[in-house]
């Protein structure tokens, strides 16, 4: 099966989790009027006594088509990723709950200022690069406890950008 | 008094918190090795059961000589700034403790890759800019409690980039 990303929007990515990006989003004036904040743009969650622990991700780029043949997933916390780089990327999940199958599986494109914080439990593939080594800033949840699955994919699954 | 920002460097800036930088750090391997995952580059602290928000601060930029009237902390929690633009920046700090004078006060310039998180308690101004308007993703405590404080320096300082 081949799949096409879908441009990043909140309303699309709203099973999976935020999509962090400052349009559309409101600021208010501090610090004497010298700085906009854009405030909670994301729900950074942890469960179990975990802690937030911050990462950088440094992704290799791939050559489309990318052949997806696992998905992981994080039952106990939210997983952010912010790019550092400003180029368009893929994102590919499936919703919190069974094991997915292709049918399930949806692919995002990110314009590259768009970040996403997927929520505890959602289905991914890890970070996709396209075009060339890519920085992301990582928020997730460090601690004892089993936050980690992986599964392989019974049938083949390609990603064409 | 006029005081001018030294190099930023983790050495340097311990009393104030951690800088954040891939320079120097170690990377593990992951994801097929397709990620190098450079791991939990700083604490991120909430005390009396506040949560880790994410915002974006977008600041004006600033003309030196900067005049530095006031410094603020956060008691109850780390703060924490990367630049999302590559420029640098000064960071204007006295470490935890009584009401700083201003022979207390530090200055330090980020090469505009680096990013710092202050401790709790942390004396700092509020965040500055060189050049032009930047953003910041910012990583602070929400949650109910006394988080802010902020004072009048008794004598004027400036900072000369």
């Amino acid at each position: 099966m081949v799949i096409r990303p879908e441009p990043l929007t909140r309303r699309a990515f709203q099973p999976y989790g935020e999509v962090i990006e400052l349009e559309g989003q409101h600021a208010e004036l501090i610090n004497d009027g010298n700085t906009e904040k854009f405030a909670d743009l994301a729900k950074l969650v942890v469960a179990d006594g975990g802690r937030i622990a911050l990462h950088v991700f440094r992704s290799q780029a791939l050559e489309p088509p990318i052949a997806i043949k696992s998905m992981e997933r994080h039952p106990l916390g939210s997983q952010a990723f912010i790019p550092l780089h400003n180029r368009p990327f893929p994102i590919v999940v499936a919703a919190p709950g069974p094991v997915p199958g292709v049918q399930d599986i949806r692919a995002f494109l990110s314009n590259g200022r768009q970040g996403i914080n997927l929520r505890a439990g959602c289905w991914h593939h890890y970070q996709l690069s396209l075009g060339q080594s890519s920085d992301y800033l990582v928020f997730d949840r460090a601690g004892d406890g089993a936050n980690f699955e992986e599964i392989e994919l019974a049938e083949p699954l390609t990603v064409q950008i």
